[in-house]
């Protein structure tokens, strides 16, 4: 009896290995792996999936530092530094399970510091199991398999042995970011960069002759946060970087201006901004200018703040209208929810969390201005899935500026995909999403995060084909469009990829 | 390797169609269309399925013109005005694309619009590929095969063919509403018409002789919106209609209950109202008074309109209650976002968006003076999913007065359908809820709604069936209740349908 | 063709029964009852759903009455008052279609009450067909079969029979619920308890010399809700228990504190409180005094009351860092909603509805000060599922002491752990949740309740399995952790629990 699921899987699923092996059941490195076992869709499904298997990868939106390109010769540290300490995925995990950040040694205020990395490793691989169906297991044991050719699953036993192979690695003298990056198949990068950042990283790749594509992208936050005590801060260097000596709202968009014209020149097609929430007003110049004096002599409120922020989005989405970057809006993430963390160890350690958010109503006066501008595109993110069917997907049938962008950090897994693809394309289709961003910080994960959203939109067409409700030739576009050709036309990357990967 | 699909379904499906041909499967009219394709499930879904084939189409909610009906010969114009014009979720696709309405023959103010409805026809099919997978494109392609007997997807080659192939059957004599009512075996159909509406298309449909059932509904936004500027004209015409001079609460009650009895004389069984939140509040007549006051003076507030709408929802919950006409409610349309489009074009061209609603706490003060009435009965539609099983499902639970509507608008797909059984049903059982209704505007999209909800019902029930949830006595009973039993008696219109399709 | 869904099952789920017998159909005794029936997945979630077999029923959270006990010979009186009249779920569906509640039983100020159990029970069967398809009417279905031997669903003709049936075992002398409690293979059982309750059945309990683990859990409501009429009464009740005149907030404290002592040295490792919003503050003692002073005088606002609640949730949370009983919160059921039932019957009649419900901002305070303490452990449920994905999981997938519960009330279905499942693991993991509890009313409910969970769990291990995502020994050891591992550890009840049902 234990084994019958097994027998049925022999007799159901024969031969379905594309290359006639036998499927290798206790493996991970399975071409079935994440696809719907019923016995109709899933040899439909990988028949789509084989379809986009030459199609390179697209990242238009990302958190990899552009170092990685700019030195031929990068290495990587080490296992710890790179697939634990880097990502806020793995550590919040491991904290919710007791572990303290000191002891996987981040920094933390007046703590000793763990420094050994195996040790961290071995607490890593201790509390692997917890990771057990989360996307980030699933990365995991993807790059084990895929990068590093390690069959089996981490575990406290394997532990020291799993490090040292990997080390031995990332030790070799070919394992480089550059060669890597021929490896993934990936057609073009976009990093995240700092309005005040000279790019001369983005200069250097340019200028080294290496046929990579990495480009810029204008992420605005920090020189919109006007009540935070670094913002003048932030303001300084924007003026040092400009040339604009900003004293008033008409230099600060001027200088912001200057900025993003310098970053389209570098290669930039996209902005990018992270709000808590998606309030837009259409406010006077007027009413700006004193919100900007009252942040410049640090007297203004938080409400006050928020309003200048609602302001500067149609602001932005003006410029966008005129230089024709893509202007994106991530929305939706309270950040550092932990004072005590923040204040000992700094941002982006896994205590950000989603509140409710609402797009219908505070994105009204944007798109009346700026929603029908034939110049300009607007891509949406939401950390909360109540909006994808009852306001996002709405909004972006109609108006030809929104697109909406694909599940992002908490909703990036093969649920969280299904999950979109069953609430959003009913309503406003599929050419009205921009397909797959990544967002990866750990470069290795991005073949993984590419694999799974590939299942997952073969998985789904599988099931409209074998309903009937598109055809093959249809189900193959689309599955083209969702692997990257919606990306590159949407975030105005179609130079950087062969002909056979676009859609237009 | 890629045919395996094919392959399977032909080992696995064998024999599923009903009359013994071989199934189709490159052509849209085939049986198991839109089934879950798990080999298990899929004959278990067509059997109930079939087991409602013969029941009749039963339409308690809609927006189809009566004029169809009352003039014996109506024809419709061309496939433009049919199938593009007249259906705002057919134009936000196309508007999201890029495309202008002017160039889709909707008048813009002083733009010059396409007349040529091939040329627009044309612009439609380049873009019906956006269709793919949305309810719309399946309901198109559906109406092509089972109305038109056109088996080819539309696409921008065939499109000109296609609309030729179209014309020549709207231009048949025997192609009239009346002909097609009775083809697609229609045993009631309601229409949306204003309080002040004479029902003169309805009064010459019921003296014309023809068997057909084309009965009004009370709609009585327009009366309600006390703020709007054009309200005092709406006041107007209710007077005249009523013969009653209105100029106090009082005598606006009277004369709306002197619409709803003429209504009613009419054969109306229900009326409805959309509003944009649930707020429901038990006021005094003094403050109603004073309110409308404020409204003919044209001094009411934005908060106080809403307070007046309040106290109206609890006024008709109490005429329902006395005079039996079931009370609908659609919540949470936030109408005319686009401004622009509004002032140039007007309503109901797909710029209305969802937004958060809430109905436990809105609706207490209606629900503890009526929920329990035994002649009371509420439908309510909601546009935010979140509700289902949060709000909606637990209040029908409870209270004997509540019903659930279908999924409406942007929720009325396959996936919708299959969420709200998933999230309704659990918490209020199937006998709280009211079946199916198709909210048409374009007449000739009724059988495919009506089929895929009986697909999407016949799935559902199927599931329960093969885990023995439910026998196979009950599946054919809830299926018929599905079908037409549910709508037929929450709507009070089991006189106009066969035995057998009632459940009472 | 009306057979071919049972030939598809014959041929492709042969002998999937463990004992080897044919699968019989059309009783509901089936082994394969609920599981998905996709021919790949259905064999591997028998297998993981047997390898859990032996394991006993962990039952942390629910209100069983400890009278039944208490008394070794306790018996049900009758069907009627076990099975409609105790359980709200019953109630609410019945009410729903027009039963008055006398009708039922059930005390109402004014109404005549129906005596009878014979008639109340020929109601109840004469309405069960509304329950096909819920949660109540499987765990029915699954009492009658299994604990009752009745194969036969109930309804309006067999309804005096089985009536009959039932009341002939209930009548049985060893029909006694600490039998039962065996029968069933519980391993320990809390009950819901007043702070001011002396907790003599427990005691009696303990020194009965009877085997069976019946622990209290300190339900804090009553105490808290200092607004309404009757906490003055609750007061001095809980000085009263505990010896302490309560004349400020101080004593107040201290009074809680001896209690929870007591219900410590009792056996209580748990806490429970149900809230309407999760708002916590960290306020100070000068201000908690002040809101408790005007409690005491009856002068406390509305407003004034919700800050006094906020404030005591960060209170209770700082007593269990020192007490170490686990805290549990049950957050956004509305009660009391039907004012007239409320007055005429009291309440848990089934007129408590849920309302939306954020938790990222309003538990600030509350973690930022013991989310992270070591001997800090806090149990969240929700009603409105939006909040999973959106800041629950988030939440649990930081903070060490948060854990998130079991689907609760309305969720508790087998679609709505099947969306827990999928919303929430992929976030947070399945070791930052605590499996589950049944939340039982109706003892015999029990059994039905876990076995619902645990096929739930098993068919989501399987399909994880079957696509290669988890590997079998994870599949065994998650499955023994929802089945029992994870509630023995988070409510600190391993000791109660063979070696082989825990996972530390």
């Amino acid at each position: 009896m234990v084994q019958l699921w097994k027998v049925a899987c022999t007799l159901l699923l024969p031969c379905l290995n594309s290359n006639g092996e036998k499927m290798k059941h206790n493996t991970p490195n399975r071409n079935e792996y994440y696809f719907l076992t019923n016995p109709v869709v899933l040899p439909a499904a990988m028949m789509i999936y084989e379809s986009a298997a030459d199609l390179p990868l697209v990242c238009p939106h990302g958190h990899v530092d552009p170092r990685l390109f700019s030195e031929e010769d990068y290495h990587f540290s080490n296992p710890v530094e790179l697939m634990v300490q880097s990502d806020h995925y793995v550590l919040r995990i491991l904290h919710s399970q007791g572990v303290a950040y000191e002891s996987l040694g981040i920094p933390v205020k007046g703590k000793l510091v763990e420094q050994d990395p195996l040790k961290i490793w071995q607490t890593f691989a201790n509390y692997y199991y917890c990771f057990a169906a989360t996307p980030t297991g699933v990365w995991i044991d993807d790059i084990l398999v895929n990068v590093f050719g390690i069959e089996e699953r981490l575990n406290g036993k394997n532990a020291s042995a799993i490090y040292m192979a990997i080390q031995e690695q990332l030790d070799d003298p070919n394992f480089t970011p550059r060669k890597l990056y021929q490896r993934f198949n990936i057609a073009v990068l976009s990093t995240t960069d700092s309005p005040s950042d000279n790019l001369s990283l983005h200069r250097q790749i340019a200028s080294s002759g290496w046929k990579g594509n990495i480009l810029p992208t204008f992420r605005v936050d920090a020189i919109l946060q006007i009540d935070r005590p670094d913002w003048r801060q932030e303001i300084d260097k924007l003026s040092m970087a400009s040339g604009i000596n900003i004293m008033d709202f008409h230099s600060y968009i001027q200088a912001l201006e200057n900025r993003r014209a310098w970053f389209k020149q570098m290669g930039a097609t996209a902005t990018d901004i992270a709000v808590v929430n998606a309030e837009t007003l259409l406010l006077s110049v007027r009413e700006m200018e004193e919100l900007f004096q009252k942040g410049l002599n640090g007297t203004i409120s938080f409400d006050e703040a928020n309003r200048f922020v609602a302001g500067m989005l149609v602001e932005l989405a003006r410029m966008s209208a005129e230089d024709g970057l893509v202007m994106q809006m991530h929305v939706g993430s309270y950040r550092n929810h932990d004072i005590d963390l923040f204040s000992n160890s700094g941002p982006d350690l896994g205590a950000d969390f989603p509140i409710p958010i609402e797009f219908t109503r505070p994105l009204q006066q944007l798109l009346c201005r700026f929603g029908n501008h034939p110049n300009f595109s607007l891509i949406l993110f939401t950390l909360d899935e109540s909006a994808y069917a009852r306001e996002l997907a709405p909004l972006a049938s109609y108006y030809p500026a929104v697109k909406l962008g694909a599940p992002w950090w908490f909703n990036d897994s093969f649920n969280g995909i299904q999950r979109f693809f069953d609430q959003v394309i009913d309503i406003c289709g599929l050419y009205n999403t921009v397909g797959f961003n990544d967002d990866a910080r750990n470069f290795l994960t991005i073949p993984a995060r590419h694999n799974q959203w590939r299942r997952a939109s073969a998985n789904w067409l599988a099931g409209l084909l074998v309903r009937h409700v598109i055809d093959e030739e249809a189900a193959q576009f689309m599955m083209k469009a969702l692997s990257c050709g919606l990306a590159l036309k949407a975030y105005k990357l179609e130079d950087y990829a062969p002909e056979n990967a676009r859609i237009t």
